[in-house]
């Protein structure tokens, strides 16, 4: 996207429309409407940032290509929407607000504008929901799968970026809205999954589809979690990553974690806790901080929900509801 | 790369050979190493950068795939050298300094493992070259064909980014280098072009594979260069978007223009201006600041070359050896 435009393609109106279709139109036409003031509409080298005094900036990158990351036939804004929440969902996991993007799409040239133009409105849509800007990228054809890869910028004040090695023996640990939905909602779309009311069917099947980061959380914990990382990999897995970064061990009470509603459909508790793609915040704190983490899972629209304990030693460790131990061999994700 | 890695193949030693080949593995063996300090070893939720004061920042990104933007059997160093050097090149020419990226992989099944190692030397040499680190990324595995995506992060004095638009009536354009090489240099590789001194041939394969990105150059013409661009699509077409970006026409002599001593295997000078790959800095400076751009060159060592005049109206025009004006009816491409 960075302006190179061949020539041939500049004058629309003289083009027949089959030859409409070219790469560089496609820019003009659906991205750079989405460019922010320093992006120049995608018409110079790069973007330019400015950023505020006292900030860090914060990056991350995610790939995802149709049939691994997504399934073939989910809508264009939809893939849009989670190819932006799952990379702001890091900036979230940092305590970061987001400031712009930069992406790169590889389209398979039977692919048809119109799920080409359904993406950029979910990217726009995003846009909007989290206050980024679209800062530049690039689009090329494939006779691979369609394949799309995004950078996100965020920026939070110096010094304060939440990381995963903070956790300290004693702090509680916390996770934000509920687990398992992301996991329902891929065993409906991919399995036909039966069973569960439609109305929270339906929601599972949109929080798979287009997960919402929790910037507002992560910006409210700011000061307050010693801890953070977003739940991508599952609750288990996540908590896996916290303990061997942290040198701790994560205790959890199986019973306090908050449940999608559909849960049962895929096990219980034991199956939403392996299940991946909540994309809610997973993080510990002092005790001495727990009613002004409770106000601000409250002040940013996203409950939080304590579930245990940071122990001495390694690993992960959960307690189900008889008070029976369960000490996993590894931090991380594990099948029961 | 956000450490999301499956406790599965975390520890290496327990794992059969074959299974060693996971996309965490290769990140861990081959990419963190590469990782800068605000990255964590690839280890947390995203990056940590932070900005000089009084600094701007300057973000590009661009895909390439195999088989369309390098060849099949490239060498992997190369393509990474090509990689880090088409992007740093977009930054070159806004005037900035290289400071990091992150790179996005999509890996086919059967690549060979030896291909990524020699990739990631690839990155090695090119972060030593051009001072950069990496600060992020993600691997996927793909049915498809090698894709490779890479977002470039820059810095210059906020206020001095050179830029398409400031070209003005009267000021000199200049160019970089020598023009021709890397279409010679593909034509090489991918249709056995015969002729020339193999010195030389090797030297355009070298400037197609792995083309060097003029940062050093671009830099010392903040405050001498009205407008800049690399020269990626071609000199005319490249000529056409300083011209339409600025409101002006570009008026250049054909034999002022410093071609590849190769230029004459694929047409002379009118088969060197109309192929890309070059990368060498495009630019236009008053003529009261003539002395201090040759000495830019100079000092960058990349000597830079006057080849024309900015004049009134649009457009680009093209005057050859005979002082005949070939004035092209649009700002860009065009074969003769």
């Amino acid at each position: 996207m960075n302006g190179q435009k061949p020539p041939e393609t500049r004058d629309r109106s003289e083009l027949p429309s089959q030859q409409r279709r070219g790469e560089f139109d496609l820019i003009e036409r659906y991205f750079a409407p989405l460019a922010g003031p320093g992006a120049f509409a995608l018409g110079d080298d790069a973007a330019l940032l400015t950023p505020r005094p006292g900030e860090q900036l914060v990056f991350t990158a995610d790939a995802i290509i149709a049939g691994v990351h997504f399934l073939g036939d989910d809508p264009g804004a939809d893939v849009a929407l989670k190819l932006l929440g799952v990379n702001l969902s890091d900036l979230a996991a940092m305590g970061a607000r987001g400031v712009g993007y930069l992406i790169t799409t590889a389209w398979p040239r039977t692919l048809p504008e119109a799920w080409i133009a359904d993406f950029a409105t979910g990217l726009g849509r995003g846009q909007a929901l989290y206050d980024v800007e679209l800062l530049g990228g690039d689009t090329v054809a494939t006779d691979g799968p369609l394949s799309l890869s995004l950078t996100a910028i965020g920026a939070l004040p110096t010094g304060e970026a939440l990381r995963r090695n903070g956790a300290k023996i004693g702090d509680r640990i916390y996770v934000s809205g509920s687990i398992g939905d992301g996991g329902v909602g891929l065993q409906i779309l991919r399995d036909a999954l039966p069973g569960g009311d439609t109305a929270d069917r339906q929601r599972a099947i949109e929080r798979y589809r287009s997960p919402q980061p929790r910037l507002a959380l992560g910006q409210a914990l700011r000061g307050l979690a010693s801890a953070c990382i977003d739940v991508s990999d599952g609750l288990v897995a996540d908590l896996g990553h916290l303990a061997e970064q942290s040198g701790v061990r994560m205790a959890v009470e199986l019973p306090l974690i908050p449940l999608s509603p559909l849960a049962d459909l895929i096990g219980g508790v034991q199956g939403a806790i392996t299940a991946g793609d909540d994309y809610e915040l997973l993080f510990t704190a002092p005790p001495a901080v727990e009613d002004q983490v409770l106000a601000a899972g409250q002040g940013a629209g996203t409950p939080v929900h304590c579930i245990g304990q940071v122990i001495a030693e390694q690993g992960v460790a959960l307690r189900n509801a008889a008070g029976h131990l369960v000490t996993l061999d590894r931090p991380g994700y594990r099948h029961f």
